[in-house]
C-alpha cells in the first residue's frame, strides 16, 4: 500500500535529501537456465513496473548514489554497475505522478542516468522496499506482457545493446558460469545475450583464437551423450583481454 | 573582460532558463597534422582553459541542449555527439565561483554529462562567446602545459579512452580523409587516436579483412618515393561495420 499522504511526505523528506531533477536507474541482468533476466520492482503507485532507481543525495558522489539506490531498493549488493547512457528527454517522466501537483519532488522532471550490470542471478535474492509490491528477476521474454513505467523499457534496451557491442570486444563468462564449464555452456551464454543463434564452428574458432579459455584435463561425466571437454578461464588473460579488449590494435 | 556584476547577472537569468545541478560537456577532437587536438574555450573569469560546456534549458531535451551548447559557445554545428560518460563526484565544480556566495546559480554543484565527437578540423572555425577569451583547437601534447579548470583533464582523458575502445570494433576515418587516401595516412589516423605506433604489416592486415576498404585503379603521384596506391572507404561496408560492429559474432 502506498497512501496519497505517504507520497506526499515523502516528497518533503526528499527536498531536503537529494538534488532536484536528476536519478539514476540501475538495469541488472541475470543468466539463468540459459536465459537472461532482469531485476525489476512493481510499484504500489500505479502497479506498474521499474528498474529500481532512486534520487542522488546532496552529499554523495552519483556513482555511490547508485551502489546505495540499488541496495536499499533491491537488498543486493556486491554489484559492479558500469554506466551506459542518459535519458534526458524532457517529458520522459512528469506524467507518471499526474494525480499531484507541481510542487511533488517526485513529479519534478528528471534526467536519469543508466547503469548496467551482468550478474549471476543465484546469488542475487532481492527484496522489496515499502514503495514496492513485490522486487524480482523477470525474463526478458516475458517484458513484452508486463506494463513498465515512463520509459524504462527503452532503458532497458539500450543496457541490452550496450552489452551486446561489449562482448564484441571484451571476454564475458567469468562470475556467470560456474569454474568448470563445457563449451556448449559458453555458446548459451552468449546466446542469450545476442538473441540469436551462433555458428558452432565460428564461435568455437573466434573463442579459441581469443586465448581466454584453459582446456581442462577432464570431461563431464554422466550425461546421455559422449563426454564434453571441460574448461575454464584462463585468469591471466582473461584479465588482459578485460584491460587491453579483445580485439585492441 | 568579465565583472563580478556580469557573472551575477548571468546567475539571474540563469535561474530562470536552466534546469539546476546538470551540465553538459562536448569534447569535440580534430585530426590536423597526424595529430589530434581539442576545441577548447579560455574563460575570461580565472583565466583557466575548460570544455566549452553549459546548462540544459528547461524547455529542452538533453540531447537537444549539448547541440545548443557547443554552437553558442564556439560556433561549431553539424557535428555528432556521442554520450561517453558523466562526472559527478560531490565537490568537482563548487570551488571555482569561490569568491560567490552560495545562491549563485554557476556555483552549486553540477553532474556533467560528457559528448564526444570526432571531426575534422579543418571544417571548423572555433568563435569564442563572451564569456570567453578565446576558443580554439589546443593539441593532446599541449595538454600538460595549459592550466584546466575542475575535473576537465579526466573528462577528455575519459573521451579519449572512449575512443580508442571505439576504434577496436567500429571503423573510423570517413569524415576525417579526404576521399582517396594511401595506407599510411590512414594507420598515421590510428596511430594519433591510440597514441603509438602500429606495426605496419598487422594494421594492413587487420584494415583488409575488415573490407570496409576498396582500392582504387590509380596511384598517388608526383612524391620523392614510389607512387603509393589510393584507397577509399567502401560504402555499403563501412555502414555495415558502423552498425553491426568489425568483429560481431
Amino acid at each position: 500500500m502506498d497512501s496519497k499522504e505517504q507520497i506526499l511526505k515523502r516528497s518533503v523528506e526528499a527536498k531536503e535529501i537529494y538534488l532536484p531533477h536528476i536519478s539514476a536507474d540501475p538495469v541488472v541482468f541475470g543468466f539463468d537456465q540459459n536465459e537472461l533476466k532482469v531485476l525489476l520492482a512493481k510499484m504500489h503507485y500505479r502497479k506498474q513496473w521499474m528498474l529500481p532507481g532512486g534520487y542522488v543525495r546532496k552529499d554523495e558522489d552519483l556513482d555511490e548514489a547508485v551502489i546505495r539506490i540499488l541496495k536499499s531498493r533491491t537488498g543486493v549488493t556486491n554489484v559492479f554497475l558500469e554506466e551506459f547512457g542518459i535519458f534526458g528527454k524532457k517529458n520522459r517522466s512528469e506524467y507518471y505522478f499526474e494525480d499531484f501537483d507541481d510542487t511533488l519532488f517526485q513529479k519534478q522532471r528528471f534526467i536519469s542516468v543508466g547503469y548496467y550490470a551482468l550478474y549471476n542471478s543465484s546469488e542475487i535474492y532481492p527484496v522489496a522496499d515499502e514503495i514496492s509490491e513485490t522486487c524480482e528477476w523477470i525474463y526478458l521474454k516475458q517484458l513484452p506482457e508486463i506494463e513498465l513505467a515512463m520509459d524504462h523499457r527503452e532503458i532497458i534496451e539500450k543496457a541490452l545493446l550496450t552489452l551486446r557491442e561489449k562482448i564484441s570486444y571484451k571476454p564475458i563468462g567469468y562470475n556467470l558460469l560456474p569454474e568448470k564449464f563445457t563449451f556448449p555452456e559458453l555458446q548459451k551464454l552468449y546466446e542469450a545475450i545476442l538473441g540469436k543463434n551462433l555458428n558452432r564452428g565460428n564461435f568455437y574458432k573466434k573463442i579459441k583464437n581469443s586465448g581466454v579459455l584453459r582446456k581442462l584435463d577432464e570431461q563431464r561425466r554422466g550425461g546421455a551423450h559422449k563426454s564434453p571437454d571441460l574448461y575454464s578461464f584462463d585468469q591471466v588473460n582473461y584479465t588482459k583481454a578485460l584491460e587491453d579488449g579483445l580485439n585492441s590494435w
